[in-house]
């Protein structure tokens, strides 16, 4: 299966250089991922090339050496950067170059039996200057799947590795539809179709969005200006990308204030390498001010705690089930993935570009961008308008609007 | 036989880590290689943050990557650097930063088939940054092996690749000493004894070294202060370091404008993954005027190429054969190991201590130092004085003086 593998990841490649960060002749680009991630990298560089880029820069992390730092390294030593890396992503955002990261999974035994307190401390502290990037829409991004022996392992614990891996790569490409004759006109059509329903949304002019199903009551308020969007955006420069691949959601920016009550998640997260698993949130005056986990409860708590921003919300997600990953039974373990099979929320930055210029300072600013998810069949969405008007939105899985 | 590498590995890690760069704490370490040697740069980075390292930054280079650059990128593309990375190696000189970088074998596959002209001409632009580090002496470094299976698979082709990967370690063992009950007492012992042949050379300051031999007759002229340097160097900080880890050599940086004469390499060499075999070099006041060899000429012609003083010497070095490398029957095809076998010359920059600081600005620049083999038991070195004495120097791999 080998050469199938070599086939579907170069055509993995190509959807993610091509209609993900659509790189344009002459720019730089920086391909970013773990060590474990190599094989697709590499395609990926070579695709960058042949569409023309000047340079590719390749960005590799490797997790032994984080496991080194939280084992060895002094208290300086965690969350620390030098000051070239802070220059370097300036750089990247002066130069208006795009990125292209691949996410598999984090191998849990690397980052075993590390202190939590530690790990969740640990952060890129370069991490302001990437939000800024995204917030000024310096780079055409866009962030796909990888998969990888590890991930398999994690997603298909009942198969043998390869087969497990075949799997994985088989419902990747159904996932990012490269089974269809032109996976590009497909994914255009399907986010077309996010995208009329996204704009159906924002006409209502809901004041706030109201989960309940089993452990979730959660009101979450929309600012005045919030707008609902779906599939891909562009750069200031005027680049058409598409941030995520897959993506099945319509999204928005909710108002960092006012979400209340509380919502227990519908699928495991995995944070810096720890599963989180049962998670449930109470949230009071637009703050979570209270996280429970029947497992990894710390790694969360510990970046909540990062900055002002990090325990509010900075986005609101709807996932309705005829997308293809909500079809299938896999838990993935990937939030690039999970989130799209269900309705989420995230703690930590907003997005500007959800909400009109006059109320970006109303935005949620936070270094960090944590999505969980809280959909499920069970969980009913329903919008509440300013005049108190609750209009059906999701029910079983199905739009209403 | 896998523990037993783990323990090897873990062993020159630390050899690399105290001994070879003297990693000091609160320093940030750039430890360097390519992907394949991923496993002793995990091994390093864990010392690093053992000895008190603020930070440790992995730089890992990908031969694929290359490739795709050479097949498919612009004439821009080839050797092009974005503006930060030629920040950041300023910023490690200005933060007197320590780096570890560790070399195997390039694959020769990944290469293959390649535009030598466009590799010769693909090398890396922040090289000029990085010359300016080691001659300011800003940064303690240092270069170590690192046996992988494609490297084990070139130097013992008969073998089983796992039988070959364990007979590498196991010579890599020996070489670096690390079979000795306190490897860094058997190496600062044969380092003292070097640089008291060191010594004893520079005392007659000779005028010029001639080499003569099979298809070697070649004589190098020395600067009037040029004198003979073996083992370790200080930074202009005062941390004592050893830039390359094994070395049996004593070298000097000679006059680059009096090389005279031909040579024939007594060992192949590696150019960027091309191994050129057979060469011979015809110089005509102080310049390389004629490359030829049996196979890879074009890529050293293009290195040569390069600037200025890239087809100038900028180093001599006299190896004798009681050093370890010299004894064992395996050609390395790394320049690290088999410089360290024979007596050599090296095409480009040469190094300010070792001359004295009336002749700094005589000294070769270059953004190449490639270096290459020309001794043997058969070669004989001979010292000739201002006033014409000849004195032996090396006479069947034994020195003379």
């Amino acid at each position: 299966m080998a050469d199938l593998r070599d086939g579907l990841r170069a055509r993995l490649a190509d959807l993610l250089v091509g209609f993900g960060a659509n790189v344009q002749p002459g720019q730089i680009v920086v391909v970013s991922g773990e060590l474990d991630d190599r094989g697709l990298m590499r395609a990926v560089a070579a695709g960058c090339y042949r569409a023309g880029a000047l340079h590719v820069e390749m960005e590799y992390s490797d997790p032994y050496v984080k496991r080194a730092r939280i084992l060895y390294g002094g208290d300086g030593s965690i969350a620390y950067a030098p000051s070239w890396e802070f220059d370097r992503v300036a750089g990247i955002r002066d130069h208006r170059c795009a990125t292209i990261h691949v996410v598999g999974a984090a191998d849990p035994a690397v980052l075993a039996g590390l202190d939590p307190v530690r790990l969740g401390r640990d952060r890129n502290p370069t991490g302001r200057e990437w939000v800024k990037a995204i917030i000024e829409r310096s780079i055409n991004w866009s962030i796909g799947p990888s998969p990888t022996p590890v991930w398999a392992a994690v997603t298909h614990p009942q198969l043998e590795p390869d087969a497990a891996l075949d799997q994985l790569w088989k419902e990747i490409e159904h996932i990012c539809r490269l089974d269809e004759p032109d996976p590009v006109a497909a994914w255009t059509e399907r986010m077309d179709s996010l995208m009329s329903v996204a704009d159906r949304l924002s006409e209502r002019r809901f004041d706030a969005l109201h989960f309940q199903g089993p452990g979730t009551d959660l009101t979450v308020g929309l600012l005045p200006s919030s707008h609902f969007i779906a599939g891909g955006i562009e750069t200031a420069a005027g680049i058409p990308h598409r941030p995520n691949l897959p993506s099945e959601e319509v999204f928005t920016t909710p108002d960092p204030e006012r979400t209340e009550g509380h919502v227990r998640s519908t699928k495991p997260l995995d944070v810096a390498g720890i599963v989180v698993n049962g998670l449930s949130v109470r949230f009071d005056g637009g703050r979570a001010v209270q996280i429970d986990a029947d497992s990894g409860a710390e790694v969360l708590r510990g970046r909540a705690a990062t900055d002002d921003g990090s325990s509010r919300l900075g986005e609101v997600a709807l996932v309705d089930r005829s997308g293809r990953i909500g079809q299938l039974p896999t838990v993935y373990f990937q939030t690039l993935l999970d989130e799209n099979a269900a309705s989420h929320i995230a703690l930590g930055n907003g997005l500007d570009w959800a909400v009109g210029d006059e109320h970006t300072d109303r935005v949620n600013r936070s270094e960090i961008h944590i999505d969980f998810m809280i959909g499920s069949d069970e969980v009913v969405v329903t919008g509440v308008t300013a005049g108190g008007e609750r209009v059906p939105v999701l029910s079983g899985g199905e739009w209403q609007v």
